[in-house]
């Protein structure tokens, strides 16, 4: 009964950006905003760069959740976007799910806010129907940590997987020469330290 | 061998609240006082919001364990109440586990303190029986965090889900629609940032 | 140069309550929210119990801040009140600080959100004008606690004592005898353990 | 596939102390020194009062790791007693797996110091050997919290149980009646704000 | 404008244990149950040890605070005993302050519950009073650690002293000569770790 | 002896930037590197926006320590800038202290890495001359949190003032009416949950 | 369906020390650069001692991650060492696998920088290949505590076993009588309360 | 009454190291072990770099206590060395203070185990007496963080600074160029992250 590893395939990869909204996002206390604002964009740099397909939602926009946050509205102009009319889990949504399945990958990203609902409910839905499910942690967040604890556990147990961007845009990448300038200006854009290493280097060998 | 999600069903689900008696209650530590008395009232909220039968029991309230605390006996006051007179694990109760049958339910939401006894024993017994457990972790507090971690741990193993009071609410609830200021209303008195947004939103939208 | 211990006097103090907006009260993160909402609304109840002169001001309420937490706006219906056109220490604001004065007291509680400005500014202000300032440190609330250990060293060096609102009801209540009901049903409503006290002995002494 | 729960029975079940030495202590820094040396003087009261074969075993003992704490040895002086002259793993003692054996349990509680070597080593033997195996985490300590976590995760991998000595004392004891005033004696002797919630009832019921 | 340091002085100073009482004692959350029972009485000890005239008072015994700890009542079956019948501050007790004054002393040890009322209190009417007061930190508990560090900066900034049980008998005892066993005994019984350090050295040392 | 409120006053306060420099950067770890350098560029955007003569100074930027981190020479071209050649102290810099005098600013903010040093050093220097020294706390780091406070208790002892960067933004500008749509982008640039406040409440009044 | 207990052995494993480079050292925060440089030198001497064939790569050294750790590259001055040109998972280069299965051994322990990443990834690699992998989880480090739990579940759900240095070295020695000298030695340099231990033991026994 | 800075000056100062013995470090659980260990002989080294006269001293060293590390013995063969038979202040052992004085200088470094006690009391005792006080207070370790405040609170408040032991190295030195080789060397020995710049750099710039 071997173990399997289904590494991330950039091919075969679609990317779910769940509710990612103004109000929500002042909900969540399991990062400090700038951690968590960067986090979120970083994925959104990483799913452009691999130009993996990549769909939005919200849920009840019109209301306290608020808009989606403009950053990302602005970086997928053109990507499959759902503002749900009230389904909590968006794969209640049957236009998402569509879209989802339209993709034709067979593993999916999924981060959003909060992890134990919005984030949760779907990883347990597309695990169901036989997706793999990365779930992004660090781009997905919450109340606090008891409540996060709890949610991963529910997901792990499920089958899904808890990665962080990084790991993600490095699965993805494989290997540095695939487009070394490329991959890093993310990480510099999204890793103050390694931007620090970048520009020491860079001053040093001019 | 396929994951099968069993979302909760408010058709199919009932709620053991155990031992939150006013002595016990003092033990709490994994929790502040503040959170913890919302976190079990939002759940005893959304029990009744979804008209979920309720069973509450204490032990040996006459003594040191003091008496449950009054907020949970005024909601629920038709609710079958045991004060089991010696029996650790609830479960023990004959008369208990008659009520639980008695719902007819198959998925089965369990709070209580402390998390590591008066939870995780009859989570242990329900499995065993062949129920479908979900533990109610923020409304269920121990000594200190070490002992929830190992009570968490072994609850997963036997196969427990952990869900959050507020997970609890949006997978029961499923579409906004289905009663949006019932379920906004209980949000607004235990979600305090919640409150605010709905504020905000009011205000501006008159 | 003797330590001259100048208590907390409920006839020469007055409350000024800084800022807690809907919009504001989402920055806060140096307490749960749970807490935060009870440390806030049981200084306010100590203000009612004791007659205590209080005013309210907000800072631009019709823009993103939001408006004042409606709870605060409905316990004290007649307290002065000043929307602030723009003043960032309400101090700058003329109206506001003739209302203090015309309170004639030498005692400023003062409490607010955020910590580092809306409370710190006031405070240096006040005590310059020669106030005994009084911090409420637990119905203040701020980015996070590395800013509002700043915040305290700038307040306590200028000479601003640091209470929490149990200490403030206290030091106002002097002897338990003035009013055991009234002081007692406080406790009970904003501190869940010692609620829990009260019911045990409560129902253990019929 | 369904899950059994086997209950810790008292007639089942054997207690192995092990390597709870006065210098290893001193290594033991994931839990405070006064809460280490109640968690083991209660799980060494725990195994007196439900009267459960307990071995006793040292690794080293005439060397910096130090002799056996002298109260574990007062209160277990016929106890089988194994002073390893070199093995790590005390169930490379062939002496120490006889006495184990000699028991006739089927049943282990394993609490010792540290938990990554002297507790995990023997569990992932025992549970070899087709024992069950229940940890008493909070009698058991090393050198801190992220050690803890990878020894816990080893542990929980190979099918053993993670508990603490309360719930440990519970589950063996089954109901009150059995015998209040003794179990309740050893609550009062090792959680304080118990002993608080019994002097408290006691003095109000004379 | 020198510096002076007046060290404690065993026959200049006067213990006042205020308000360790069975119910109030369930609210304290900065220090671990077995942690703040431990320094309670390790201060206990050192007063008895060092000979130290010591006043216990509490607060509306009768009602839900409930009765001193009977560990302290025991060790102190003669000392003057202020049942207070309702003043908060124990100060405004006249026939404590007249038990404080008739001890003689010019140094005052204060240690209780909840640190920000029933040691702060006292501890600024003591200092009006022109008394040296040395709050003993870890034998005075309270509801978390925000309230702490506020309390402690109020009594600072009046110039009370902050010290712990060990140093507090540390500076009382000077010279190790002037009784190694009695002062040994304390802290092997109070610090489990020296205890675990004399125990190894005893057994090597026969 | 009264207290005297100076406030920060745009016209007479000038900004030291002390060697936030590519190497030195990676050893700050009171702060996450995220935080850390939106802190940062805050401040900066503080400085330009009020117009505050800013001095950029660097410590063997040639060596290991790295160079000057970029963002902040491309937002101060013109900004005197001294690379010290050794001084560890750059009051110890003749050219940079002429610099600092040649402002004519009786109020220094002054940030850098490590605290500890490069910030400490500095700050003791400027209040020996009579400056008034306000520290920028949270775009200063350091190596944890125990230097960090030791290094704050050290300034502060010696008078220096703490302040975060919002404060400081917000006591320079005193009035939002003096220009709401640009401390406004500050913050909505700085404070990803301000950035949300304004978010919704510029789509619900579009 | 019973459980194997695999001990580490020290003629079946080998050791890869993946990425321990300068400059990604510096991205290392779950870890004090003390705690975390003394682990890694551990793991290095316990790989001496047991003479286990110790593999060593880095990732694009001549760029901004950085040169290997000195230390490691003068302790393994024969090891086979691969510089690999841009292969993210060192598992994708084929020379480093075919060092691997030369060493003929089935079981691996992997330390790294970071975690999530150097070492997640040829962990499953190595998995799916049918090692046995323990993960050296204190020699491994990463971002930050949330990056490393996601980061241990992964390759826990993949069947990884971790520990830690100490546990690892214990595992492989079995018996201390096997090299008292010498086992000891690694651990009084690498633990120093043990050296501690050691020092007052040999003095008193000199 | 402006504040003057004295800096630290090699040539006016001493350092005193208390009672860093082999059993009381196993005491003390404010620092990890391994950061302990390298902050006293960081400390250490800086005191050789730069020629301070040492004096150390331990407390009943042929007890409990245990000898002085030997890592300080060594380092210092020809320092002042008093085995203290009793006096738990070591200013009240009269050869010690005698040899304070002997060394002519006016500012103290004192650093010690554990900080409430062997660190405070000679602390205070030598303000008393007029002499400049810097403790060290990474190389000065105790129980807790809690008993850590109480100790720096107390010596703050008699005017003692708080440094540690890198802005020590820092304020001695002043300027890199008196000796950039030698003082590089200790922060590379003593901060692990700046030996990774230092290399990074070296090798690049070979």
């Amino acid at each position: 009964m071997a173990f399997k590893y289904n590494r991330l395939d950039k091919d075969d990869v679609a990317l779910l950006m769940v509710d990612h909204q103004a109000g929500l996002l002042s909900l969540v206390r399991d990062f400090s905003p700038d951690d968590f604002k960067n986090n979120v964009l970083a994925l959104a740099d990483i799913a452009k760069f691999f130009d993996i397909p990549t769909i939005l939602t919200t849920s009840f926009e019109d209301g306290p959740n608020g808009p989606m946050v403009p950053e990302l509205k602005e970086m997928f102009p053109d990507a499959p976007y759902f503002a749900r009319p009230g389904q909590i889990n968006c794969w209640d949504n049957e236009e998402f799910v569509k879209a989802v399945k339209a993709t034709g990958k067979k593993q999916l990203l999924i981060a959003g806010v909060v992890t134990d609902v919005c984030v949760a409910f779907p990883t347990l839905s597309a695990l169901e129907e036989g997706y793999e499910v990365f779930v992004v942690t660090d781009a997905s967040g919450t109340f606090n940590q008891t409540t996060r604890d709890a949610a991963w556990s529910r997901m792990e147990q499920a089958g899904a997987q808890l990665m962080n961007w990084f790991s993600v845009g490095c699965e993805l990448h494989r290997d540095w020469r695939n487009d070394i300038e490329g991959f890093g200006g993310i990480l510099a854009n999204h890793l103050p330290h390694y931007a620090n290493l970048i520009q020491s280097y860079t001053v040093k060998n001019g």
